[in-house]
């Protein structure tokens, strides 16, 4: 009964086949226009195949990515509005310090290889965020005010964790997620309460 | 009188050996440590060629990191204190803007793939950084309170650049630059004057 030619492959080669699969899918087509469907295709497997190994296409993509597992279930205080600015920031490093003391790379700078490999990989990111992110009138269609917020949200936490896990500039590199709470949570307050200014 | 063997190199040939030279040279012993004299027995031509072509280790290390060459010298605006947090953002930007319109890639695109690519790549930039960057009080070392202050300035200015260049988050990644200064500059200012929060 054994099959010497045409081997099945095994476990393991068939996810990791359907892994590949998906990030070269995303990579071309973005994260929203992507489907299990066309994931299968390509990885030459059944999508009832894919839905065996994965739950869905966001744990699909953050695999690809090699994203934080945390993502799956975007933090509430993350979600929900109004939150503070400094439960906001322990949410974000929370998500990110996950795999910090392992050997594997920082999740983080798997995050900034892809989206700097080409534009592609960055709208992927970019529309899966936006798809985790729910604005605070959730299923409404997101207003300009609230667009301009989040970018803005956006490239607070994505500097800092620039300068944390890719720049390892000091003292933010190291230091205790309360202390960056306490000094980056305020920006974040002002970026979700305040008037936006100068934006007729 | 042509010589038929050992060649002598042309000048750009000469020109992009020794930038591919200090591109090794400051990738294995940082910025800090990289000399002109180890550059050029990299790149195995006396040191005085590497002075004819290049007017010091900045203007090296510019061309082999893609950075802008506006970093030649930085703008007084990011030197001097008390400056507005909006014209600050805005030398930040026009320092980073300069070549977007141009086929070749963004310089903050440079910068991200080679401090993405190791850890003493993001070493050399964070030296080179450093020292172009003064603290107010030039000369003094830097105190931890101004380490604290630049490296969240610096975080939220490389967080709105990874918005702009890299993820093209929108309205950030086409909002005019006094836009983004209206938006942004209070938060460096904050972050330039306020007292820092939780740090005893």
């Amino acid at each position: 009964m054994t099959q010497k030619a045409g081997r099945r492959p095994g476990k393991q080669d068939t996810r990791s086949q359907i892994v590949r699969a998906a990030g070269a899918v995303f990579a071309e087509v973005g994260y929203a226009e992507a489907s299990i469907r066309g994931i299968a295709q390509r990885a030459g497997v059944d999508p009832a195949l894919v839905h065996h190994y994965f739950d869905g296409k966001v744990s699909l993509f953050i695999e690809a990515m090699g994203l934080p597992g945390g993502m799956r279930e975007v933090p509430a205080e993350l979600r929900e509005n109004p939150a503070s600015g400094a439960v906001i920031v322990r949410a974000f490093l929370r998500l990110w310090d996950e795999h910090a003391s392992a050997a594997q790379p920082s999740p983080f700078l798997s995050l900034v290889q892809a989206v700097s490999s080409s534009p592609l990989a960055a709208e992927s990111v970019r529309e899966f965020i936006a798809e985790r992110i729910r604005p605070p009138e959730a299923g409404q269609p997101l207003s300009h005010e609230w667009q301009v917020r989040q970018a803005l949200i956006g490239s607070q936490l994505m500097g800092l964790a620039f300068q944390r896990y890719i720049m390892g500039t000091q003292p933010v590199a190291t230091a205790d997620p309360d202390q960056l709470a306490a000094w980056v949570g305020p920006v974040i307050d002002r970026y979700l309460h305040e008037p936006l200014e100068g934006d007729g």
